[in-house]
C-alpha cells in the first residue's frame, strides 16, 4: 500500500454544492467563499456553471462570480459546459478549465439532461474540441458509475467503456463519481481494478457522496491504488436540506482530516476552509452537513 | 490484506447509545428494541447498566428490561457494571457476560467515574474475580484510546499497557474505544500496530465514533490487520440530540452496509435491525444520526 505522497483535492462546493442548495445565495456571498477557499490554498475549484438558468437558477450568476474573484496562478477556476454555448460563457469569464458532466448510466442521463448517453458525447466531443482549441483544459464527469437511482446497479465494463471514451475526447482526467452515494469500499476496489486493466489511473478523479456514511472507507481504499484526487465540497454543501443527517458530497473539511490524518499531504488549509464554509452557513437555511465541522462547531473551537 | 471472513458486531445501541439520549424511554420499548435486535441476528447486545440511576437515570429499570426480554441462545447478554454491587445486580439479571469500563486517561477517569485509573483498576479486579468464578464472561472497555476531551493525545504505549492489564483481569477481550471520534485511519494503524507487538489482536475489538465521518474508514483500516470484533449502536442511537449533525457512536446499520459490501458476512440481518431503530425513533425526539437510515427514509424505501 502506498502509504505516502501528497493528494490532490478537487472542490466542488460552489458548483454541485451550491447547484443543490435551496436557497438563493447572493453572489457577494459566492465570490467571498471562492475568494476564502483560494486563500485556504485549494488547487481546483469548480466555480459555477454556464447553464440554463431556468434549470439551474442558483447558477444564474456564474459569470458574475467568475468576474469579481480573486485569481491565484497555481489555481484552476474551473466552469461546468453543458454545450458550445456554455463554453462560450466559460471562454468569456476566464475560467481557466472546463468540466463536462457525462452519466453512465442511460435512463439517468435521459432524466438529468434529456440526452442519450451517445448524444450527450457527441454534443461534448464537439465541446472538447472548441475547448482544447482555445486552450482550455477539459475535466469529465461519469456520474452513476456506482450505482443509479432508476437503474440501480451499474456494470464496471461499462464505466471502464464510457471513462475511456471521455479520455479519447482528450479529457485530462475523469471524475468516476457515486452520484448517488451507495459506493463502498468493496466496489469501490472493483471498480478501479477495472478501470485499472486499461487505464492509467493518474486520469482517474473519484467523487464520493456520503449519503451512507462510506465515503471516507471508500477514498481510504482508493489510495492504496495510488489514487490521489478527490472531490469534495466545503462544508458538505449540497447535501439534501430537507432531511436532516441525509448527506450528499463529501465534505471537503472531513476529507482533509482524514487525508492529513494518514500522512497525505494537500497544503490546503484545514481551518480556512473551515472558515470559509461557516461564513456561508447562515445564508443556506439550514446547518453544514459536514460532521468534522459540526463537531468543532459543538466543541465551541472555532 | 484479509478480504474475506465474517464480522462480529457487538451492540451498544440499549446501553451506550441509550444512557446517552435525553429522552426517558419506556421500559417496554426498549425491551421490544433488545428483542428486535436479538431477531435480527445480533450475537452480543450490551442490554443496560447496572450504575446508580441518580447518575445515570435512563439505565434505572435494567433489571426490568433483562427480566422482559426474549433471549436466544445464540446471543449474548451484557450489562456493565461499575462495581461489585453492580455485578450483583447483572447476576440476578441472567446477563450472560459483563463489561466494564476503564479510561486511557487519567482525567477522563478521575471526571467520569471519580477515581484514577489505579483506582478503577483494583476496583474492576475485584468485580472480574467474581464475575468469573460466578461463569460470567468480563469484557473491557478502554475508552479515550485515541485522545482524551481533556487531556489531547493519548500516547499508544498507555493504551497498550492499560489493555494488558485489562487482559491480566481475566478480560476475554478488550474494546478499545474512540470516546471523542477523533481517530482516523492513520492513528488507527499506529494503535493496532503498537498493540499487535505484545498483545493476541483477536482479543481486541474496536469502538469508534463517528463523529468526525471517520468511522467506517476507521473499520476497514482495521480489517486488513484481522481485527473482526466491532462495536456499534443501531441507528446510531447516542448521537448529541442538541446538535443535529453532531453523531457519536458508530451506527450498526452503516457498519453492516460496508462490511456487507466488502464480503464480510455477519448472519446478521441489516433490514431487521433498520426495523428495530425506526420503532425507536419516534420516542427519542430526534432523528436517528445513522446515514444509512437516513437515506433509506429519504428514499422513501422502508
Amino acid at each position: 500500500m502506498r502509504s505516502n505522497g501528497s493528494a490532490l483535492l478537487y472542490e466542488v462546493g460552489p458548483r454541485d454544492g451550491l447547484q443543490n442548495e435551496a436557497a438563493p445565495i447572493p453572489t457577494s456571498e459566492k465570490v467571498a467563499f471562492v475568494d476564502r477557499l483560494t486563500r485556504a490554498g485549494v488547487p481546483a475549484i469548480e466555480v459555477g456553471a454556464f447553464v440554463s438558468p431556468k434549470w439551474v437558477p442558483q447558477m444564474a450568476d456564474t459569470a458574475a462570480v467568475f468576474a469579481a474573484i480573486e485569481r491565484r496562478a497555481s489555481t484552476e477556476y474551473v466552469a461546468l459546459v453543458p454545450n458550445l454555448r456554455g463554453l462560450e460563457g466559460a471562454i468569456a469569464a476566464r475560467a481557466t478549465a472546463v468540466a463536462i458532466f457525462a452519466a453512465a448510466s442511460e435512463t439517468f442521463s435521459r432524466r438529468n439532461i434529456n440526452q442519450s448517453i451517445d448524444e450527450a458525447f457527441a454534443t461534448y466531443a464537439d465541446v472538447a474540441r472548441a475547448a482544447l482549441a482555445a486552450g482550455l483544459p477539459v475535466r469529465g464527469y461519469l456520474s452513476t458509475s456506482f450505482g443509479c437511482p432508476f437503474e440501480g446497479d451499474v456494470p464496471s465494463h461499462r464505466v471502464v467503456e464510457l471513462t475511456k471514451r471521455l479520455l479519447d475526447l482528450g479529457v485530462y482526467q475523469v471524475a468516476v463519481s457515486d452520484t448517488i452515494g451507495v459506493a463502498h469500499p468493496g466496489q469501490v476496489r472493483r471498480v478501479i481494478e477495472a478501470l485499472g486493466a486499461s487505464i492509467d489511473l493518474d486520469r482517474i478523479a473519484l467523487h464520493f457522496h456520503d449519503t451512507r456514511g462510506t465515503a471516507l472507507a471508500n477514498v481510504f481504499a482508493s489510495l492504496e491504488f495510488g489514487i490521489s484526487t478527490f472531490d469534495a465540497s466545503a462544508g458538505g454543501l449540497g447535501g439534501c436540506p430537507y432531511s436532516p443527517g441525509a448527506t450528499g458530497n463529501l465534505a471537503t473539511e472531513d476529507l482533509l482530516y482524514m487525508l492529513h490524518g494518514v500522512g497525505r499531504a494537500t497544503d490546503i488549509d484545514l481551518d480556512a476552509v473551515f472558515e470559509a464554509s461557516t461564513a456561508l452557513e447562515p445564508h443556506l437555511g439550514h446547518q453544514l452537513p459536514s460532521r468534522y465541522v459540526r463537531a468543532r462547531l459543538a466543541s465551541g473551537r472555532r
